[in-house]
């Protein structure tokens, strides 16, 4: 018989928006990884600064450990957004991380140093209150226990769903708090009865490093490690980081719980609140944690410390897992109140212990009335009220079923566990070079996501590497218009609004409508001494030939205005006769009714990313080519150039991949080849006349190599127009010291800066960290 | 025989760039007027300070006299440029003077008080160097000579044609600067010489009043006044404003120019070279008009002293008599240079004498060689060389050949003159009164101007504004880009670039940005606690019908999204089931496939354009209306109502005719009512259902009478979005005091300036002048 809270469930299947609302909530996850080498000691670096004080990145913090970096969510409304979110800050942070440090995928450490060499994290004030909080507990419980690392799982219902549950269901006299109080508290209740279930469903460090800890019938395993004998979770058992005394509390009213951990703390068992180290706290997002605040303002939401992280999965954890607590936290809710047996503190500990140290061998799971039931059949009851209040709230979500099917098939099989397969890996590779090898494929994962922001890639590629920096950086984001990628980062106090990555509060409004009017901009830089090649646009021919003393002794290209495969197009490198002008004339007009006549500058396009006083970043852009080798054909040799993983369509990735269109078979054709022909060796063949990255070009970072003078030119040009963040064109002559012979071609009020950061060869510069930097300097 | 240059006509004539050239040149002109009382006394009132300290206006000073505005154009490559420039300064000041106050269109004064009570010009520093050089006028001329007005005519040839004349005319070891001297005094010479057919062309000050000064032969004429018999140019006749002695100059080579200027300073004639009060002077624009650094650079233009106010003109000169001394000079450069006679600074001192005192009379003219000739054929002589150089360089300038043509008859013919005609004006209605209506027509038709900047009616009247109050308060304008309404201008050493009136360096991008996109004013808004009409838009039946619960409860209006004329349209005032709900969304949809859910805020629609932290102008905004008079069809209200001079069509005018169009008749059906029928006297019929000015709405000013709590909000909601220039939308309520009714329906970023300028109703703001001071406070 399947023990359901049957009122609360017909309330809720009364009403649709209920049904949604529970379905829905407020989640946050808390993830500690140690950082090491790549032989798997504890790296000892301090914490990368690039993360800003840990004071005041809320994001990625230090745990215990310097070296053990904690990644916080910000508070997500579902489950899909708070498992991209703790992916996008485990790739951000393996990113950042000093070259050959990885994040140690499991909850158990690998190598470790001795306990006097383990860094306590370090504040800017030896006074911090966090790093005396750390002093203390490495006095009380020494260091190393410290360093296992997990996941924390942060759930509230939405307040609507409380609300409208209230309406119905509310006692006599109860105010909304005192409501909310008593649903946590429940929830909460059968947390501590059933969590055994969830360890055994979650748990994934069956093994540690011999010296780590001593834990008896552990088993001897491959490189020093020993592996606990049907074991699942050494963190969750009594040899993990647990308090000293099992401090049972009163979960039947919010009043006796609130004094059950006063007189713990009166006791001297603990300090504080915050060493309550229950599997699950009652929390209250107004408060440092201080149990009278909690008691004063009620409970907020839940927190749930027993994940372990999960080394099959390369951010630590499986969004079905997620899915899974969410649903068990439900099942807690929906249980019948009577189900949840008084006084069940010390069965639920001795449940819990035994799964964590041999759940694998299902052991038998002891009931309030001390029987004992066999493992999965007290495991399947749970399921089943699962199983039963999907069927009557979500009847048709398969992928909720199948989340739970998975865990079903757990429940019935040990060997489909994640501790199962965890043993198995462990066994099978060594504990040091399975976590290792699965630590650096993580970090290749992160690398291949660098580009993208998890969860944001309808926005632009500009956008979401803005959006990584931000959290990297410890600035929130808030996107208040996606389609047009409009975003809200605020630090500290300080708020930017900022669109399309570079439209932001520090370019003023006509400044950019000056980079806008190429009349605009040209007559500006001419003013302030800047070359910009001279060009004017005709539709009248006798207009056009009227120009001739304006051109007459310069190098110039007439050209039809539309045209892109130099159709129509004569250049004068040369002395020209007036004869020839017209003639040029003449020629341009029979192919476009608006012909263009501008001065040639000969030499390469360079863009300059320029922010505020400085060149970010300096890029050569070459259109789209292959090298030919002998052996392939032009096609075949797009092809592999193609093969590239950052060459993609639809400004999807951060390089295009060349097109074998009527555009390329053309600039083929006008140098006697094909698709089909095989270039010789070295031989460099363009397919397109244009140098844009859209249509396939190459993109390579020359910022450190570039020229002073020109970077110099670039912040010249940039705040002659009185620009803040500018993308600078420059066409620099083939002997780039013949200065004078360099012209600006165009100035960008919204530059690409994507381009920069994923150059098609050369250093990666960090474009979305300078904007932050930029913005938040 | 027509004695012309033959060589330089043939140098020109072989080359059309020069042709081009020499038609062009750079033109200035500074004219005084005296400030006026509507009985023609003398204004005795400060400096208008809305032109600013006259030590930093460019444009608008005062001359000798506190009472006597100075109006200085730019320099302009056109003589239609600077009559426009003229024309637009004359109307900047008519209508900044304080109420009652003219600009006096004679040269010679109107009423003036004794020569104690006429007030010099007033500098903020008392030891100011244009302060005490006007006190040593005064003490040296009396001050009531000083009041005597004119206008100074400043010429240069273009450069390009200097050059281009420098190449094949320059004198062996001469430099371009020698040259340049060279021309300019040939031009001078010249004009010496002829001024006297100049004067007669264009003197207009006959008449004085009596006491002013004494002339023997003046006659009486009515209003205390006196006419010079036969006379034409007070001004430039021995009782003008010259110096005490002829000071003639060497006009043969510049040393002697400069020779001789310094021998008279020398002398103690003059005390410096701004003294000399030559009819011509060769200047030069680095220096402050001392004669070292003119003997040191050179000469850059030429300044003609001898032009008389002209009354007839409403702003004090004619265009044709532009160009003709724009020709006169051109005939100094194209003549020959045996043609003039050495030492004839006499015999032209006494020719201008005799013209300017009874130059109606046709004076016999002395030549050089003392001979005397008719005064016809000696003008005529003048005349020939210009049709005939006209007829060479310029055979199909029938413009030019018609402004020759105007000014031969008044050769011929006396009567015709400028002083024959003012003569006649005097004699008609006395010189008080003649010259009083002149002044207040002129005042009109600057008011009827007031919106316009005439020479810039292609650009935005915004634009047009912007750039009248710039001159007022002395900002230069530079136009970037025309058709764009680009402008750049420069004060002292700011410049500031202005888009459209309103686009500035002042705000900043993002925040446009997110002006313009209604989703995210909104949610900024809501966030700073500013009410904003909730609002959603539905491609989807199922999905609109879903938000019930979000609209329950309120006023809403459900609506097509391209509804303009009420079609398909629900309000819900009151409570409202679901079933209606869903019945108005499917009426939406059946007339389009997008609708909008909106709540409905009843009241007015208000516009508030903020700058900075001021509101500094609240307009109320009314659709197209008539009221009836009981008499009239709509038709014909519609038809008075646009007779209003202030509408036009196409955004040329601040308001806009109301149509007659498909809008209008179905607007008017809606309501039972067709164009013919006559509604009763006091109904307002509305034409429309939108209040936009540009649909022939009304425009009222409420700015003084709006509450202060709708003011705060505007500035509220612009600071919300950190907007420096912003237009706020706001409905006020029935009840205006019902403050939490009131809501913002949108933010504009490029709000319309003009509306508040030139409202249906209320008082004109003087929205242009804010832009400025705003810019440049």
């Amino acid at each position: 018989m399947i023990k359901l809270d049957s009122q609360f469930i017909a309330q809720i299947k009364s009403n649709p928006h209920m049904i949604q609302q529970l379905f829905s909530g407020h989640f946050g996850l808390e993830k500690e990884n140690l950082r090491v080498t790549p032989s798997g000691n504890l790296a000892l670096t301090p914490h990368p600064p690039i993360f800003g004080p840990k004071e005041e990145n809320p994001y990625i913090k230090t745990d215990f450990s310097e070296s053990q970096v904690e990644m916080i969510t910000p508070v997500c409304d579902s489950v899909d957004d708070v498992y991209n979110a703790i992916t996008n800050l485990h790739h951000i942070v393996s990113l950042a991380l000093p070259k050959d440090e990885y994040l140690w995928p499991n909850s158990n450490p690998g190598l470790i140093p001795d306990e006097e060499n383990i860094p306590i994290a370090v504040y800017r004030n030896k006074e911090d209150s966090s790093r005396l909080y750390r002093e203390h507990l490495a006095t009380e419980y020494g260091k190393k226990i410290q360093l296992l690392s997990g996941i924390h799982y942060n759930f509230s219902f939405s307040d609507e769903f409380l609300k409208a549950l209230f309406q119905t269901s509310r006692t006599e006299n109860e105010t909304f708090q005192d409501f909310k109080n008593r649903i946590y508290l429940k929830v909460a209740k059968y947390f501590m009865k059933n969590r055994w279930l969830l360890i055994y469903l979650t748990g994934a460090g069956p093994a540690y490093m011999e010296g780590f800890t001593t834990v008896s019938g552990a088993e001897n395993a491959a490189e020093n490690a020993r592996i606990l004998k049907d074991g699942i979770s050494l963190r969750n058992s009594s040899a993990g980081y647990k308090n000293k005394d099992a401090l049972h509390v009163d979960y039947d009213t919010f009043d006796g719980y609130i004094h059950s951990i006063a007189k713990h703390i009166e006791n001297g068992q603990i300090n504080s609140m915050r060493e309550f180290y229950n599997p699950i706290r009652l929390k209250n997002s107004h408060t440092d944690q201080s149990l009278e605040s909690l008691a004063q303002k009620g409970v907020e939401y839940l927190e749930i410390r027993s994940i372990d992280l999960n080394p099959l999965e390369e951010n630590g954890i499986a969004k079905e897992t997620l899915h899974f607590i969410h649903l068990f936290l439900l099942t807690g809710l929906l249980s019948e109140n009577n189900e949840l047996c008084p006084n069940n503190q010390q069965i639920s500990d001795k449940n819990e212990e035994l799964v964590a140290l041999s759940g694998l061998a299902h052991p038998n799971i002891t009931e309030c009335d001390h029987s004992e039931v066999a493992f999965s059949e007290a495991g399947l009851k749970e399921i089943a009220k699962m199983e039963a209040f999907l069927t009557e709230l979500a009847p048709k979500n398969d992928y909720l079923a199948n989340v739970v099917a998975l865990q079903k098939a757990r429940v019935v099989d040990a060997s489909k566990t994640i501790a199962a397969r965890v043993t198995q890996e462990i066994k099978e590779h060594g504990y040091l070079t399975f976590h290792l090898n699965t630590a650096k494929t993580s970090f290749e994962t992160a690398d291949a996501f660098a580009y993208r922001f998890i969860g944001a890639e309808d926005m632009e590629l500009s956008t979401q590497i803005v959006w990584k920096s931000a959290w990297k950086k410890g600035v929130k984001v808030d996107v208040l218009d996606r389609a047009e990628n409009f975003l809200r980062l605020t630090l500290g106090n300080k708020s930017e609004l900022v669109k399309q990555a570079t439209k932001t509060s520090k370019d003023n409004y006509v400044s950019v409508l000056a980079m806008e009017n190429k009349v605009v901009t040209k007559q500006i830089l001419a003013e302030h001494q800047i070359r910009v090649p001279h060009g004017e646009n005709h539709t009248q021919f006798e207009e056009a030939i009227m120009s001739y003393p304006t051109f007459s002794g310069k190098q110039i290209v007439i050209k039809p205005k539309s045209t892109n495969y130099g159709i129509g197009i004569s250049i004068f490198k040369d002395f020209f006769t007036k004869e020839a002008f017209e003639e040029a004339i003449k020629i341009a007009f029979s192919h476009d009714s608006s012909i263009m006549i501008e001065e040639f500058i000969p030499g390469d396009e360079y863009r300059f990313l320029v922010m505020g006083d400085d060149v970010v970043a300096v890029l050569k852009r070459i259109p789209a080519n292959v090298v030919g080798d002998g052996i392939h054909t032009v096609r075949e040799l797009v092809e592999q150039k193609n093969d590239d993983p950052l060459r993609g369509t639809h400004h999807l990735k951060p390089l295009e991949k060349i097109q074998q269109g009527p555009e390329e078979t053309l600039m083929l054709s006008q140098q006697n080849l094909s698709f089909e022909d095989v270039p010789p060796s070295g031989k460099t063949v363009y397919l397109r006349e244009n140098s844009n990255i859209s249509t396939g070009g190459d993109s390579i970072n020359v910022t450190d190599q570039m020229d002073d003078y020109y970077k110099d030119l670039a912040v010249k040009a940039s705040k002659a127009i009185q620009a803040e963040i500018c993308g600078v064109d420059i066409i620099i002559p083939p002997n780039p010291k013949d200065y004078d012979s360099a012209a600006i071609i165009e100035l960008n009020f919204n530059p690409a800066t994507h381009m920069h950061a994923f150059p098609y060869k050369g250093e990666r510069v960090l474009t979305g960290d300078k904007i932050i930097d930029y913005l938040f300097k």
